[in-house]
C-alpha cells in the first residue's frame, strides 16, 4: 500500500489574513528520499503569526508561498527514512517542514535537531523553538534591556510575548504586558508574572496605559502595530528601542494603512524602532535553545499551549489566531512520536 | 552712556512654524558680568530648522523657550568683558548663546572656543558648527555607512543635507540628495558633488526616485519626514538605517499628523529608524570640529552661506527657512569681528 502524504495546500491568494477558503487539503504520495535526502514525519505543525505574510503576495521578507504548494511552517516530527549522511531514521527535528504530514528534506530547513528527553516535542515548535527563539534574539540583541528598565510587550499571552516578558523578568526589568481581553491579561498577571497586564479592549486603556508607564517605557517589544502601537509610542523614555516584531493587529497592507507619523516621537527621545527577523539569527539558534531549555527546567520560563487535532485544524488555524482564540502556542497534532516508533503513522 | 543690548524676544506662542509676529525685538541694558561670568559680544546668529521646536510647546526634548525672552538661538562671538577665569576679552567663542547682540555666559553654553584664523566666524555656525556636527554624528554614528552603500539625504542643499552627502561621498557611498526646486537640485550636483539629485517638487518625483534608487537603499538620512520619507521608505535594502534628524516638511505636530505606517518597512527589511540629537554628542563635538576643519581647508567640504542683514532680519528669518528660500546655511550678521576689536560694536 503507497504510503499518503497529507498536505495543506494554499489554493487561493488572501490578501488580508489567510481563511480556511484558501487552502485545500489534497493527499499525494509519500515521496522516496533520494541521494541526500531524508523523510520527515511530522508530529506537530506550528501555527504562526508570520504565516500571514508567507501567504501574501504584498511586499514581504521571503517570497511568497506558490498557489498549489504546501502551507509553508515548521514541522516537529522524526526521520522514518534517510539517504542523508547526517539524519537518521529515528532523528528528532524541527524545521520549516511545511504544513504536510511528510516532508523530504535535504536538511537546510531544519533548525533544531533534539537531543534530550525532558521536554516535550511539541515544546520544540514554541518556547524551545521559533518563539522563543525569536523572545530571546528580538528581546536581548535588538531591545537591550537592562535591569531597571521598563519592558513593555504586546500580544504579552502570546509565545513570543510571554517568553519575552518573562526574559525581561529574569534580566531584572519591570514588565508590563497587553493582551485583549481580561482572561488573558491574568494569565499575563499570574502565569508570567509581569508586573502590570492590561486589556487593551477594556474601557479606559489609554488611561490605564498611562498609569502603568509612569515612569516611561526604555523597551517596546511590538507584536502588534495598530493603535496599541500608538498609544505605548507616546511614553517612550529618552533612548527607548522599539523591537518591530509582528504586526498582528494590521488586518491587511494592502491598502498601506496610515497611523500617526512616528518621525517625531523618536526624535523628541533619540529612541529607535528596529524591525526583527529571527530567521537572520539562523547561525546562533543553538545558543538560544539551550538558553531557553535551562529556564524551562528550572520553571523560571513557563509556557502554555493550545494543541488543534489533526490536519483538518490547520486550514482555519491562522485565522483563530488572528480572531485571538488561542490561549497559549497554537500547535496541531498530527500523531504522537510513539505512533511513529511503532510503525503506525 | 549705557550700552544697549538688542534682543529678540519670543512673545507669542507658535502652533507650527514661528513666524515674524511671533517675536519682538526689544532692547535692554547691557548686563555686567558678576562673578564667573563672561560677556559675549555677538557677531553672528545661527538660524536653525530647530528652533522651530525650541518655541513650540509641543512635545520635545527641551523646555520651551519662555514667553518674553531671546529665542534660543547660537551665536558666534567675541568676548568683550570676563569675570571668568577661562574666559578672556578677545576670546572668539560659538555657543547657544541666544538671539541677542549681547550675551552674558558661566560658559556652560559654550560649544566652541575657536582657536585658529583660517576659518571665517560664520563657517562655525555652519560647517565648522552646529550643522557639519550634526551631519557628522548622525551620519557616521547613527547612518553608519560603508563604501559602496548608497546614502539618501533630504534638504541635501542644505547646512545639514549638504555636509551629510559629501562625508557620505568621503566614505565612499554613492549619494543621493533631495532638494526643493532646480536650482537647489543644481546645486547639490554641481557645487556638493551628489551622485544624483531630485527635485521633489517637479512632477513624476517618486518615479524619478524610483529609478534613482535602483540599488536601494542604505542609509537615508531624513530631514524632513512627510511625502519624501514616505516614498524613500519603499526603496529601502535590508538593514538600512534610518537616521531622523528632522521633521522639515510637516508643518505643524498639532494636530499630529498621520502617514503610512512604518512598521511592516521596517520589520521586512529588518531595518531601523533612530532620533537623533546632537545636543546628546556636546562631549565629542571637538572631534567632529577637528575633522570638518580639515575637509573644509582642503576643500573636500565645501558649503554656501547665506547672510542676512541686522537683527531685524531676524524675527522672519525661520519661516523663510520653512519656505525654502535659501541657498545655503543661514545665518545673521550684527557686525565684524574687526569693529568689535576696535570697540566699534
Amino acid at each position: 500500500m503507497t504510503m499518503m502524504n497529507q498536505r495543506v495546500l494554499l489554493t487561493a491568494r488572501p490578501s488580508g489574513i489567510p481563511q480556511a477558503e484558501h487552502f485545500t487539503i489534497a493527499t499525494a504520495p509519500v515521496p522516496e528520499p533520494g541521494d541526500g535526502e531524508f523523510l520527515v514525519r511530522n508530529c506537530y505543525l506550528g501555527v504562526e503569526p508570520a504565516q500571514r505574510g508567507w501567504a501574501s503576495a504584498v511586499a514581504n521578507y521571503s517570497q511568497p508561498v506558490p498557489l498549489g504548494s504546501p502551507m509553508r511552517g515548521f514541522g516537529a516530527g522524526v526521520v522514518i527514512a534517510s539517504r542523508h549522511e547526517d539524519a537518521k531514521v529515528g532523528d528528532r527535528l524541527v524545521g520549516l517542514f511545511g504544513w504536510q504530514s511528510h516532508a523530504l528534506s535535504r536538511g537546510d530547513d531544519v533548525i533544531n535537531r533534539i537531543e534530550g528527553r525532558e521536554h516535550k516535542l511539541s515544546a520544540y515548535l514554541g518556547v524551545l523553538g521559533i518563539s522563543g527563539i525569536t523572545a530571546y534574539f528580538g528581546l536581548l540583541d535588538i531591545g537591550r534591556p537592562k535591569a531597571g528598565e521598563t519592558v513593555l510587550v504586546s500580544t504579552a499571552a502570546g509565545a513570543v510575548g510571554s517568553a519575552v516578558g518573562q526574559i525581561a523578568r529574569l534580566k531584572g526589568c519591570r514588565t508590563i504586558g497587553i493582551a485583549g481581553g481580561p482572561v488573558k491579561a491574568a494569565i499575563c498577571r499570574d502565569e508570567f508574572r509581569f508586573d502590570e497586564a492590561l486589556d487593551y479592549k477594556a474601557a479606559g486603556f489609554e488611561e490605564r496605559l498611562a498609569a502603568a508607564c509612569g515612569a516611561g517605557v526604555d523597551v517596546y517589544y511590538d507584536n502588534t502595530s495598530g493603535r496599541i502601537s500608538d498609544a505605548v509610542l507616546a511614553h517612550l523614555n529618552v533612548g527607548a528601542r522599539v523591537v518591530i516584531c509582528g504586526t498582528a493587529s494590521v488586518a491587511s497592507w494592502d491598502p498601506w494603512p496610515q497611523g500617526p507619523r512616528v518621525e517625531r516621537r523618536l526624535l523628541v527621545k533619540r529612541a529607535s524602532m528596529a524591525g526583527f527577523l529571527v530567521t537572520d539569527y539562523a547561525a546562533r539558534y543553538a545558543e538560544a535553545i539551550a538558553q531557553l531549555s535551562r529556564w524551562v527546567a528550572s520553571g523560571e520560563l513557563r509556557y502554555r499551549e493550545e494543541v488543534l487535532d489533526g490536519i483538518e485544524s490547520a486550514p482555519d488555524a491562522i485565522a483563530g489566531l488572528y480572531r485571538g482564540e488561542n490561549l497559549g502556542r497554537r500547535v496541531i497534532r498530527l500523531c504522537d512520536e510513539s505512533e511513529v516508533a511503532a510503525g503506525r503513522a
